[in-house]
């Protein structure tokens, strides 16, 4: 057997984000095996050198930077992971693309849909793969659920409806970090969580048509990270609701906070069929509840909590025998799975991954919401 | 000790709601002692003679009528319970005040606000007890909610979002009736089964400050009762979808629909304040879920599944013994509790109870959200 | 239309059972249309005088008596109701069977297997119906998952598990009641809880062959009812333990407590068998939890949460619309259709109600787990 | 910031155990920060040489040998992790104590107690570090459980139960593994997923003082796996019952089957406590149920799902924010931890480990199960 092929890889940002990736690239091949290439990992940039050190040596990186250009250039670099703030999003991945190399940035692409405009048209020109870490698509349930879906198995589609709902910012003295300032995270929990549910929407269901909603921020000061004493405006939402219509007539409501108390990681959504529904929560994601009417019929008709732990569920041969439930970090190794695998061997980001069109459609309906939210109507979703 | 007082009772309709009602009548002394009054079952109207003598023997009813005006004229009655079709409520409601009879009168109170303005207005000016068969305001678990957010336990509200899902209208071959036309029923699951949630909303959180929804017909056509190979229009919604504002500065959504397959009674809600949540769901009539952040403290936050059957909690004490479950019928036995005993005692129908003046504003929030649905903006409510 | 046949019914006891029996027997021809027969609350029994007249006056009867043999012999009654402790179960149903009377006794049938067996010699001689009050066989998704079972959907059977926990003795202060003394009682909540379980086993998967159990007095003083000053020895278990083999050759476990902090009727069993298993939680009567083998072949085997509300389900016609959930109450009053039908249309008790040979069976089995728990020794069941 | 000190790791077997442990000796340093030291693995035994290559390549292991006896005699070992089945848990970890190696052996620590007792020996002589690979010990919720039970929360204990149920036997033609060779494996469940509930009520409730049980082998004979052919027989049990009295006066039940379909890892046990009471299940090994009694002043008492993933909870300051779940492997990553962090510290093993003795007692335990199911008696235990 000949030595499998290495990739090297360069990841930008060390906090949760670069913590979680890099922990998949080095864990993937453990479980995929034979695995499509050996990652290495190469190179991490952070803006401060004592921390990036430290995150280099815990995470196993040969090198460290402070300069991301340098982590970007890399000739050892064939994949360059952006986990930067949202604002940092364009630069380094343009470059990155232009010198060739293949890009996973995280979501959402931007910070609106003029800066994922440019992004999505380089990705179009480029010839190396380019994928938006939209990694909820790699929940093995959350597979089971678009499989079912597409497949016809509900039937046609009456409803979708979703909330990300998360409660670390009830604390009004919980300080005003990036994700806070719009310059910085572009939009609050709707770029945040938001983006999440109305991918997770397209990729099971389909395409948006029109959106109707409201933002709201509860909160409208908060102390600086490095200053307690002092405050400063938050500039973006603490929350939003939206009404939505879809292509195929479906309709729905998309909702996302960071003010719902008692909720930790609640990314639910359900979706309606004439012959059936679905519904699944992030945080059992192990979990897919599933309602067939065909089963009314023997007089057992019920939501069946299936356990998407078996062999014949989306990645679970890579890991453990039935009922030992996989955590939140494995989406992250599945998603770098069908990333590495799609560079190595050529194949298409799509349907599974979230491309950059993907990514510049993300935030066009993000951009709708707020302008909804903004004059008080519906608004047309135009592409 | 004396021979309690007895009350004269009128029914309106047999079917289903006539069937719960009497039901309640029959049950609540044996439930609650000594009991205000003893309801006696006087008279049972209904169109069809054969159908209403059946009911009238079944129930218990001492006389039945085919003509309303001699249920509500009777003058051994002393309580009058409209559960007509939607387009009964007006005329002999506005009838039995004006004779002077109580009234208790199904929701939603009207078609539209026009009419519920009219029966507003002639409560106001009526020296009987008028009250809005909003039933489940009588949930232990729901009152409970209640006492929650209104001791203020649960902090400023955030959120208020609220889904009444049910799917027996996916079969296309349903016939078309008196609840998918406009004339007789106003409007689809927006006045069926958003009624209900709109008045959750004022009775827990409450008032609502404006609206923006969608409202969507599925299935266009449908089969006559009567003659199923004929077919007509449906005539009202199959769904709707809205976004609100509440007074208080809260957000949430409202949803309802015939089209959501596998849920069969699911009046669901959930209420986020700055302290603590609650969730509730009809089809488990019988918990609430409450999360108080103090519990965090310990290491024990979480999402606390209280079953709602000590002596402690609403009603409860004239039913069983802890965990010796209540069933739906029960919200009205507690209804016709608190209706009887405000008749008896001459007490407030408010705040437990939904006055005319209720039933008149949930008319007003529905006719908002189709407006909002006609014209694809946000509407501010008026009342 | 005739009118319905009348019945008299006399109710021994006016206390928890008495107010639950009482009420089922006025609701059956509320809702079984038409009514085999319509029960009359001719005489109810108790002890003190004024406690019996306020029972009588509350639930409708039109006589109460302090003897009880005046109950059992007036002309006017058919079937005598006897709710009295265990230690009154023998002496009144075997006086009422000798008088022609058909007899529904509460459970267990009697305090040991020795009364259990006079009572079910008298049972079999006599011409009249004898029925035990296992109510819980009433309880349409437990008659589901009889069907389920005995259908052979879930193939030959591995397991049966069965706990009836309550919590209302952890205070070392309740009182000393009848149910915690021997001469009263019989046993603790091995009669009290056990006996249910035992019989759900015997009605839904079959008989049982062995047992090895312990049982246990956590508190073994308690303050007098009357006098809470002075303390009294309990005399029965507190809870109980045991191991059971199953004629069938499956095997389980038996349990019951009044010391499960938190669980409040927790009346829960599974069913293991080659092709699916089921589960029941009273607490959520409503609902019966089904795994069938064969959905995994789809990818979505799972438990199947059965809402057992539709029309197709035991007793549900005569009830409410899908999702429309019964409560504890419902047990009695499909119990009281089934004993009433039999008695009227002479139709046999069995299978679906429990004979007196049913409760005798209870009986050994009981013995035997205080043999067993006594001994420390395997016992084997002998009828 | 000096470099981590390094230490040298031999896995025997690189079947699921071996899989699961050598990625948790890589992925601990990512999540623990600073590692104690940083595991290399350096070699991995396996029978077969072309497997146990592949697996060294796919784990990352320096070395890989057919010999045992190479890997513990490593000089480059500094700690023996033995993955083998049980009937090689012996001779391997006595030679490697012999050697001045650290061992993690997988449980159960040996066949019987008499094996065991000559382990616990040689460990209490040894100077290296000694620990059984009971990983639920390392379920962040598990040890929360065990924080609640030793601080008195719950107060007097009443009863533990617990049942470890998975379903992959049910199909008569699944292969005869070694885990069905008594000689192999010791026993069946009792052994493989008793010996996990056993340690559980050790851990968190205390010592067991007596066992009532029986075992039973539904499947007599399976086909062999090389030679689907031919069949043999299955000698270790399919499932085992047991009642148990637990030292500090509670009682109780353990059960395992391979035969519960529809359970996959179902390793489920609850306590009762005279002020509170807690539940787990492994299929959610991120949750813990808990009810205080308390909490019923207030209204709201009710089972508390508590969703382990709080910073202040055991271990989870190593992974995600609230509510990002892991996942069963992380249990392995913790136990690495712990039993690293002991050899480079040299602290104890006990009591969040489990020591030789405690396996020892584990396996004392099950034979008096055994024993009890031969004689049908209660057997004391006596260690």
């Amino acid at each position: 057997m000949s030595s499998p092929r290495r990739i090297g890889v360069a990841i930008l940002g060390y906090a949760f984000m670069g913590k979680s990736h890099s922990h998949a690239f080095k864990s993937m091949p453990h479980f995929f095996y034979p695995p499509p290439a050996i990652p290495e990992l190469v190179v991490i940039y952070g803006r401060t050198e004592e921390k990036v050190r430290e995150a280099a040596e815990n995470y196993g990186f040969k090198k460290h930077v402070t300069d991301w250009r340098k982590a970007v250039n890399d000739p050892e670099v064939e994949v360059v992971d952006n986990c930067l703030p949202n604002n940092m999003h364009m630069e380094p991945t343009l470059e990155a693309i232009e010198k060739g190399k293949n890009v996973l940035c995280e979501k959402p692409l931007a910070r609106n849909s003029g800066e994922a405009k440019i992004l999505r048209d380089a990705a179009r020109k480029a010839r190396v793969k380019t994928m938006v870490a939209f990694n909820y698509r790699f929940v093995p349930a959350v597979q089971l659920a678009r499989n079912i879906v597409q497949s016809g198995m509900l039937g046609r589609i009456y409803h979708f409806r979703a909330r990300y709902l998360q409660d670390w910012l009830v604390d009004p003295n919980a300080p005003l970090t990036w994700r806070l300032r719009k310059e910085d995270a572009g939009s609050g929990p709707l770029g945040d969580l938001g983006s999440h549910i109305i991918d997770l929407g397209r990729f099971i269901v389909g395409e948006f048509k029109s959106v109707m909603g409201v933002v709201k921020t509860f909160i409208g000061e908060r102390p600086l990270p490095g200053n307690p004493a002092k405050k400063d405006r938050v500039t973006v939402d603490d929350a939003f609701e939206a009404v939505v219509e879809l292509e195929n007539g479906a309709i729905g409501t998309l909702e996302a906070s960071r003010f719902a108390t008692g909720r930790k990681n609640y990314n639910n959504f359900e979706v309606n069929g004439e012959k059936g529904s679905i519904e699944f929560n992030l945080e059992r994601l192990n979990e897919l509840r599933v309602y067939l009417k065909e089963w009314e019929r023997g007089s057992i008709g019920g939501w069946n909590t299936v356990l998407v732990t078996e062999k014949t569920h989306p990645y679970i041969k890579a890991y453990w025998p039935p009922g030992h439930i996989i955590g939140w970090e494995h989406t992250f190794i599945n998603e770098v799975y069908h990333f590495i695998k799609a560079v190595v061997q050529d194949e298409g980001i799509a349907p599974l991954g979230a491309t950059f069109e993907d990514g510049y459609r993300n935030n066009v309906i993000m951009d709708a919401i707020l302008k909804s939210a903004e004059d008080g109507k519906k608004v047309t979703i135009e592409f």
